[in-house]
Parts: structure tokens; sequence; C-alpha cells
């Protein structure tokens, strides 16, 4: 018995789980799981299906899908489970590491293509892992130029995700529609707070008790695409800036990671500028 | 357009969310929110579906579903969305007061019908609320003699559930059986660690750096029931047993108030010695 | 032996540390928990000393340790341990209740002196409680009218600190200035994040998968007064403002209550726009 | 100025504090923080102490500090800022990884001199870190010469801390012997929860909502020496024991890297069979 995963969003009308299950249905399909969400705001339905049953020629089930779910419906029959990723990189080594060293043991649930950086310090260490590295300078140049040559480093390895693993570099509109929707950011900080730079001293400054990171998808403004997971953890007033840093590295980190596993295992829809994520 | 929700639980085979949409479509229902599970060890089916639509005939919807179903299906359509519940408290006012508060603002998702207390320190207080007090004494007399008196004051009642709220005796499996799958006690501790008596100064000897709260149905086995709620906080070494109870007491509230709520709100099956929750 | 408690807070110099140790020990006071910092910004210093020992004079003492001290520094020995408040409310009840629940049963390590609402919604539950309630109504008045009226009602009880619980007024910087560095409010984001009107509504727009809540010292700028607690709960796609609303009462109520408790055991210093909490 | 560290233990007595703080002053060290607690159990004292102030003479401080402290106290001047570690591996990779990236880019906070497995599994991976690899196999003997061989392997290293990052094996109370407080383990359970073999099978088992980590130094007593750090997370209904154990590797992680920097920050004093950790 085979697994298959669909993945269906819709404008939302009476009986499109019936109309989805009775479609499955006749074709020996077990729904063994199914997640569904209609936002009322915009009228719109998501479904994410995971199934069992003897594998059906995809493209039957496809037709017969679209034939009656309604106009401009979007339906993925078993999306690639392994995922192309390239990785961008300044200084910061740590939410690399991570993906790298999931990488190597296969944990990632995708596939690190290539790293670039606008800094050369990650070099060495990307490579230990056999992953190319990619030196793509920003200094001396237009953002224009730059952006041209990291295209021109990305394109050949086809990714399905660019990673933004503290890239410091703010892309341009230009850029983010290359990959719409295809741009994960790990922001140092709890969205919407301490928007912009340096957070955790606007963190710092502030007072707070708290302080975060945030996965989101990046879009043509900055700091305000889509978010996908967000943590805080405590502080107290023996932290200085750089203990902030330090501890703020860690859920970063882990927000990052844990972003990638949900959309890499194709939980995560974008809804506008939210997202709806089937855990 | 009414809101009904509806609730099944039965062996599950092919199609059967295809069968049960169908049935609702049917009804010219639409399912905004379909939440199932497939328990493979027992293979067991659990759905709670939302639905919108013209109020159907609730005995024909009930008919049509079960005549489709599996032998031995559940089936419950708009559960009492207000239950009631009795409480039994000991001498400990936290979890208590909380839902006589919630109660008194109607935020309970429950009715409190009467309050049962084997010491009276908690009947003014109680009755301050305009919900009825007994205080059954257990001394000088026998469990069996004890629980008769429990169960003749609570029948009346005709509660749907019993909460345990720091309630401090020990129920035989006859009076736990009268009330199957609808006692729900918390317990002061992770289960299952600190299994027993005085969890917390358990907790204090091991050195722990982590207390928690349990919220569980109540079986025949003790603190062995299906867990619907669990929660831990920080301690350290400058807790001593007061502290942790202090704190503790903090976490055991919460659990319990967000236990009833899951339960309230029919998004918990029980799966033999599990939970199922749709939260 | 006695348990004393002194709070000191000066000038950093040299051997702050052993001048007031040296003095504790001349007293014959064992200094059994000591909690320091040196803020390096302001070169200010602040300790929460807690001692056992035979009573000390404490006129004495204090005047033993403010002689040895710097110039201007601030001593208080044996503060009072049971604080009166005074709480204004607007509507919402889950943080005046939680409050009176403590404050009858004698946890809340403060006094209730009255309550005082600008609606008068909670007053037949407060009066429940034994507590005075007064309804101050802000209606068809000036700001300058309804806070005279206010604090013509609260004066004569002598609140050592004025909780804001849901109180859903803005103060006038004269009014806070009668209760400087005691006016205590919470507030339902997590600060900075969605400081003004409607955060939840904010929360929802935005898609964040975090709410909080924060408890803060009330300054004449709104919302930007010294933060003694956050927290944040997750929340996700099936959140409407609704329910991120009452989610967040759960963590509004907690946080508050940590947050007094923090403070009536005199653990909170106020250091410019920051606290200083030796938990 | 340079600053300082200082590390004390003792029996409790009147004036300890002044005592210790009057020799500080006297060798013109300025206590910048100070951390102390007394356990009435044992009647014992712990210190930790930053100061900054020009050198001191090491020896005569800790001379000055030993003669008026009670007898048989410990007293450490600026313990040495880099440990030495050697890491125990079996086969998983994530707690390694951890530390050997933390290693490479010297913000582990120690220095990792070598890692030993009774599995090959990880020693290509090790290699690449160009950190040294020992394969001892456990195979076809006793556990008494497995651990010889283990030892002869360690010794040479010199190794202030043995990290037991899931290394499967039981040791003997003659090996812990020879490490005596100096190995540390990551327990995947919230101990006392699930102690012995299979603890995320057994958390399936029992239906738990929370499962968790604890790092803690090994004793002769298998999983009860004295826990430095906890954590747990939410598990749901949906979770198997695969998911568990996937879920659970990311808290193994961050609970072992969080205890061992506090135990190379000099932050953790063992005490009896618990500890004390100023943080």
């Amino acid at each position: 018995m085979n697994k298959s995963l669909i993945l269906i969003q819709c404008r939302d009308e009476v009986g499109l789980v019936a109309l989805i299950s009775g479609v499955l249905a006749h074709h020996h399909l077990n729904i063994t799981a199914m997640r569904e969400f209609v936002d009322e705001t915009s009228n719109h339905f998501f479904a994410r299906i995971d199934c069992v049953g003897a594998v059906p020629e995809e493209k039957l089930l496809y037709a017969a899908l679209r034939e009656k779910l309604p106009e401009l419906s979007e339906v993925v029959i078993n999306p690639n489970p392994e995922k192309r990723i390239a990785i961008l990189v300044t200084k910061e080594y740590h939410c690399l590491a991570d993906s790298l060293v999931r990488n190597h043991f296969n944990t990632l649930g995708a596939k690190v293509c290539c790293v670039a950086g606008n800094y050369d310090h990650l070099e060495s260490f990307t490579k230990g892992f056999n992953v190319p590295f990619h030196h793509v300078d920003h200094q001396n140049k237009s953002k224009e130029e730059f952006e041209k040559e990291l295209l021109d480093v990305l394109t050949p390895y086809k990714p399905d995700y660019v990673i933004l693993a503290k890239f410091m570099r703010i892309l341009s509109p230009e850029f983010v529609d290359r990959f719409r929707g295809r741009i994960i950011n790990i922001h140092h900080s709890f969205l919407p707070a301490f928007i912009g730079a340096s957070p955790y001293r606007q963190a710092f400054e502030r007072g707070v008790k708290l302080i975060g990171a945030t996965a989101h998808f990046v879009t043509s403004d900055l700091d305000e695409g889509p978010i996908i997971m967000q943590r805080t953890i405590p502080v107290n007033h023996t932290f200085g800036v750089a203990e902030m840093v330090k501890a703020g590295k860690e859920i970063e980190k882990a927000v990052l990671s844990r972003a990638m596993q949900l959309v890499f295992e194709d939980r995560v829809f974008i809804n506008g500028n939210k997202t709806i994520i089937f855990e």
C-alpha cells in the first residue's frame, strides 16, 4: 500500500470535502489524515490530505479533481518530497551549521545544493561538508549588480527554496519576485516588535523580559512577509546586548529549523500575508 | 445558516471520509472544519466535523450516517453544548475558585450544578457564588459508606462530568464505574513521574528542575487514566517544598481549566488509555 | 531567630558588598541570601538581602548603613510585608477575579482595599467578596474631572499600589505622577509589539504565531513604562480575533498575577525605564 | 581592570558574606555580582563571586580566604576558563554535532579533546572537524575490558569532563568513580519519568502530552545523579514513537548544550544528589 499526499486550495463552496473525498474513494484511496481550513474572510479553502492505496495514475486523479473543483483551483499530488535549497549567509554560522549537519545525515528533508555568502567567512566550513560555496561580494557594486551575480550563481542549481540563514543584505523586490513565496528568512526578533536594524539592541534598551525569533516568507515589504514560526525565551536584567545575541542565536536556529521542516513537509500554505500550517 | 457539530468513532475502513462527507453533502451541510485521526494500532477512526447549513432533521441525519458506517459506530450530532458538572474538593481553593468564577460569568463552557467536599472549608466560599455545597465527611465511616453518601448527593444533579479539583480521596473502582469516562482529575505532577503521595516532596528530594501538573480521566487504576493535558514550569535550587507547592498551584489551575475547556467543547475522545484531542 | 529583609540602591563604588555585609555582621545578622546587581551604564548598585538574627534596633541599623553608604543611597529595612492596593477596572473580570480570590484566601501578598470601575459591571461581583466598589463614571465629563473623582475615591484608602486590571482609560501624566512608580498595568500584547488600540486585532491581521501579555509600571509615556513580566503563547491560523482575545485573557491574568507577586515581595527595583528583578 | 571569578563552598556560619567580602575589599577587589545560597538541610554555604580589580596574587588571596573560612572549605580562584572535554557516543549524531560545531567556532566554552564511540558510525564526521575519534568496540568483551580500553583512550587527553552524548552503554561504578562529578549525561526523558530503556516507547504507550530531556551528572546509581537541566515539549495523539524520537532529539540537543554551558561557566555546584545553579 503506497502513501500519497494531496494539497488543494480553491474558492470555498458547499460540499467540497464530500466532492474531494468522493473522487479519492472512487480511485480506491483511503484518507488516513485530512486537514482542511476555510478562511472565511477570503472565502478560500485549503486542504492537506494523506491517503493510502494502490498508486493511482496521477494524471487521471489530477484531472478528476480539477474537473470537479471550482475554477482556478490549485491541486498538487505527491509534491516532490526532497526539495532543493540554496542557503544565503553573511558571517554568522549557527543557522547554516544546523542545516549542513542535518543535510549531511539526510534528516533535513531537503537537499542543500549550494551556499552563497557576501563574505567568505563560512567558505571552508561549508566545503568541509562537501557543499559548494560561492562568495558573492557585495562591496563596490550596486545592489543590482550584486543581485545579478547572486542570481547567476543560484540559477543553475534550480533551488526550490532560498533560505536566508542570517543573510544581512536586504533583497530588492525584483530579486524576491524571482523566488516568489520561496524565500524563507529568519528574523532575530518576535515580529512585529523591533522591525529593522539591531533588534537585540532595541530589546536591551526597551528592557523587555522576552526575546524572540521569527521565520517568515520574504516579500517585497521588509519584515512584513507571512510568518511561519515564532518563539520567545525569557531574559532578565543581567542580559546585556551580547548575552541577548548569544541566547537569541539558539532560538533563531531552532525556529528556522522548525519552519524549514514544516515547509519541506508541505504543511505550509501561503494565504495572503499569513500562513496556514497543518502541523 | 446554523452550525452543527458531529462526532464519529468507528472501525476504520477505506472510504470513510468520502462516505461521511457524502452523507453530509446530501443533507446540504457544508463542512467548515474536519479533524480526523486513525489509530493504526487499534484500527479505529475518530472524527470531529463542524458544518454549516440549514438545520437537518437530526434523527434522519443520524440514521443516514449509522446506516452507512460500520457496525458499532458511535455518532453524536450536536452534543449538548452546556455540560453539567459536579466538583469535588477537599481543602484547597485554587482550582475550585477558577471554575466558580468562570461559571459565574458564563465562560466555563459548562454549568457547575454543585460542589461537594469531604471538609467544609470551602462551603461559604462556594455558596457566595450561589452554588450548592454539600459537606460529605469521610471520617468515621468506611469508604463504601462515604462513597454511597457522595453518590446520593451527586445523583440528583445528573452531572455529565465529575471534576476532582484537588479532591484528596482515592475513589473506588465501583464509584469510578458509575461515571465511566466522565471523571476528570488534576494530579500535581507531570505523570508518570511522582505517582502517589506528596509529589512535590518527591520532586524536591529528587532535585528536579521542572515541576508539572496533569489533567486526566480517572479510571480504576490510580494515576493511570487517559491524560488530557500536561504542563511543566521550571524550578531551581531555591525552591523548597512550600515554594514548589505554591508555584505548582498555578499550573494545576491552568492545566485543569484548559483540560475542562477541551472536554466541554467536545474536542476529546478517549481511545483506550490515551486521548485524542482535536484542538 | 527573626528574618529581616534589606533593600539598598546607591551609586556603585569599590567595596560596597564588604561594607554592607560588615555592618550586618556587626549587628549579628547572618546573610542567608543576597542578590545584587550593578548597572554599569548608570553606575548604580542594587541589592536585596535576606538575613536572620536577633532583631536589631532598625533605626540604628538604618543609620549605620546610611553613614557608610554613598550619599543619596536608598535603604529600606523590613518593608511593609502587606501592601495595600486599589484595583481599577472597566468591564473585564478575569484579572480582577484572580486578585479578589487570592485576597479572600490571604494569598495575594497584599490587601485589596478597594476596587473602582468606570463602569459598574463588576460592582456586585466585587462586593460579594466584601471589598468596596466605587463606580466612577467617565462619561460626560473631562478627563480632569474624571481623574479628580477617581483620586477622591482612592486617596482615603492610602493604597501603596494602584493596579490597572484591564482598565481601559488612559491616565494623564498628572494622575500617574501622584502614584509615581506605584501603578502597575497589564497590557494585552508582548510590548513593544502592537502598541496602542486593539492589539489582538493587529495580531490577527499580521498573522503572528504568538500572542503575549506584558505587566509594566505606568509612566507618562503610554505603553513605555518599565516592564516587569512578559509571557507569550502560541496561536495558529484557526484563531480569529475572538479566540485570540480568549486565549490572551489566560496569560494576561497569569502575567499580572506573577508581576504583582514579585512587586509585593519587594523583588522589583525600578532602574530608569527598566526593572531589576531578584526572583 | 581584570575580572576574577571566585567559587566557595563551606559549612555555613554567621557572617560568612561579611568575612568573604571583607577579604576581597582588603585586596582591592570590587564585587560586581555575587550569588550565594545556603542549603538549610545540610547547613552548607555556596557562593559564586565576580570581581574586578587589579589582579591580586592568587596564592595570597587563596590563603587569606582559607584562613578566615571554616575548616574543609573549598575555594577556587579563577577556575580554568577553557575546560577540556571528551565526548562518548554510540550512533546518534545530533548531540555530538552540536558540540563539534560550537567547538569549531570556539563558542563551546570548552575544548573537545577527543570523541570515543562504541561504534564507528560517527568517525569520519568527527574527523572532518579535525577532532580525534577512537572506536572502542564493546562487543565480545566484558564490561571490565571495555571500560579499561576506554580509560586507556581517554586518560592521555586529561579531560576535565566526560560528556555522554547519547552513549548507550551503562558505565560501572568503578568507571564513574574515576571521573567523580565530572561525567554529564543526556537522558531522553524528563526524569524521573521513564527511567530505564526506551523512554519514548514508554511515553507513547502511556499517552503523555509532554516529552522531555534531562541533563545530569552521572553517579553509580543509573538515572539518579544530580540534575542540571530539564525541558519538555508538547506532543499529541498524532505522534508515534518515531515522531517522539525525532522531536525529542531537538530538546536533547538543546538541554545538553545548555547544561554544558552552565557547567563550563562554573555556574553549577553539586550538592549531594542535587545541583545549585547560579545562572
